[in-house]
């Protein structure tokens, strides 16, 4: 491999997608290459990567199957979010030096005309949180959870992957709500950090094959609100327990992205609508951009208010090293990070 | 059988449930009874019934599978709606002769304490109207497809049991929202009935085997709300058609009723959850009058206007004689009926 370990100013280094995943990604999905760096026209800037954000969803991406956004092409650079630098202007809005927030993808330095990049400033001072706390993971939580969710006080809500970067954030908001908030996660360490750091009343490793009867006797008054990002036997778990007029906002089932046939039978979707009309449940799924970006301010001012008071504790799982991306990446999917996964692509300043 | 075959002032025919049925309910699990009539006390009233409402939710509660609902006791009286006759008051609300909704179940005399109890006057145009289009089902109707399907002039949506009383009325009612409707129901002459009486755009017959690729047809911009009271083969043909931002009021799933066991696999479980997810689309169950009791005289207002300008068709299958309500109710089980489903239990003055 000729591609540079270190971020430089003058070669583009990239991961492109290499080949279409059949079950879990591999190292050889991907391929890590260094090309020319682009040029900004009249009207573009030339961003350079200094965080790049890595998420659940990028697996879908990965696969042409039909979703709500178009696959990554073969030979194309994947997708992310990324918090950058701008190296070059030729926008009246956007001067060199300037931090923003912009769908980059796994590269060094990528073109932007300008259109959906979020300005962080100059000085910006804990920068990748505008890829966590402050970005698409906290506007998920937070819109998810109280639009969709509704939770009221003394209610109960459970959360699957409740370390990870929506997790975490969904049961301490719903703890600021008044709620009972129990957690699941995989391993004794991350449902320790979840009950001791983030305040949950109970978190349960999904890694135990009692499962759903500790979670039956932690929910002894049942489910108010299921957080849903995981799917499989989490959900399995839960469902059982819901109560009437439960709600279940859907944002992710990455239990399932790996998956490469349905599971075997019963099929169980009429149990599924037989549950949700006897317990007059509403589950819906979104996708937080297209659902909620008009709604970003109202959450970025809350969001910055808890942190200000200290009511919401953050944790960064940061990647040194863009070399790492793929792995790290390939990791996510089966909870190897601890927190919200962040790649480090570059300094601050080159 | 002992039982009168006409209602009389001396005897109370029941119906009880005898049996719980393991899948479709037959005769047997029914019996046919004759007892004393009930004496009310103060602050009670003796009710006869003119009309029984028989309606699909009644087959969960001869089960005794948790619901939302007790099950009716083995030798329990069949619950039910039912438009009734004071026949005598000890209640001050209530004079003899007035007419009633009543939850009064399958018998010819029943005592109420005076509650929930809904009053038609003493010379009522159409009573038993009051179990159909302005009653129940109508409610059901028009909450589900307003209240949470919230279809948009243009949109397209699809209706199973579509000549049913509920069914008929969720389409009259997106029709009037300048919906596309498309009805499913089983048989030639029920489908024509949907588009030639009450207006709607097509109908299809899921009695043939294409009905997944005509949906698909007739469908052609997709499917923006999916009133569900059917599920089985008529929800997995709408599944693949339903656009982002669906939404599906889930109201009854007549299909499964009878069901003995979950169908055989893939499970399709995490497929709808997965579907629902990348479309951001809203499932969503309710139980009208918990969910909708309080918002009845504005649906009352709004169906007696339309009705009044001739806008809603209503089509009722009466059944004469009271011991003819058992094989009613089973064959409502399997689209026997063609209309609201009613059965003439008594006569208007005794």
């Amino acid at each position: 491999m000729t591609t540079p370990v270190s971020q430089t100013a003058t070669k583009n280094r990239q991961w492109l997608l290499a080949s279409r995943p059949v079950g879990a990604p591999t190292i050889s999905d991907f391929n890590f290459v260094a090309t020319d760096i682009p040029t900004p026209k009249e009207g573009e800037v030339l961003l350079r990567t200094v965080y790049l954000s890595l998420d659940p969803y990028m697996r879908g991406r990965m696969s042409d199957a039909k979703s709500y956004a178009e696959p990554v092409a073969i030979n194309d650079v994947m997708v992310g979010g990324a918090v950058c630098v701008v190296e070059k202007s030729h926008h009246s809005d956007y001067s060199e030096g300037e931090w923003v927030v912009a769908f980059a993808g796994w590269q060094d330095y990528s073109v932007s005309d300008g259109t959906n990049l979020l300005k962080l400033g100059k000085n910006p001072t804990m920068p990748s949180y505008a890829l966590g706390v402050l970005g698409m993971p906290g506007l998920t939580a937070y819109m998810g959870l109280l639009d969709i969710g509704q939770p009221q006080a003394g209610e109960t809500v459970v959360v699957g992957a409740a370390t990870g970067a929506v997790g975490s954030l969904v049961g301490q908001i719903a703890k600021l709500q008044g709620c009972k908030v129990v957690g699941i996660a995989g391993g004794a360490e991350k449902c320790e950090f979840a009950v001791q750091t983030l305040g949950f009343d109970a978190c349960l490793d999904h890694t135990r094959d009692d499962l759903a009867a500790q979670l039956a006797q932690v929910c002894d008054a049942g489910i108010n609100v299921y957080f849903e990002n995981v799917g499989g036997k989490v959900f399995d778990a839960v469902l059982p327990l819901l109560n009437s007029k439960a709600r279940i906002p859907l944002c992710g089932l990455i239990s399932q992205y790996n998956a490469t046939q349905l599971p075997d039978g019963p099929d169980r979707l009429s149990l599924l609508m037989g549950n949700l009309l006897i317990k007059r449940i509403k589950m819906q799924g979104f996708i937080v951009f297209d659902d909620y970006g008009h709604r970003y301010q109202e959450f970025s001012q809350a969001m910055q208010a808890w942190l200000a008071e200290g009511k919401i504790h953050y944790r960064e799982d940061r990647v040194e090293g863009f070399e790492q991306t793929a792995a790290a990446f390939i990791g996510l999917l089966t909870g190897q990070n601890f927190g919200k996964l962040v790649v480090r692509v570059g300094p601050d300043a080159l």
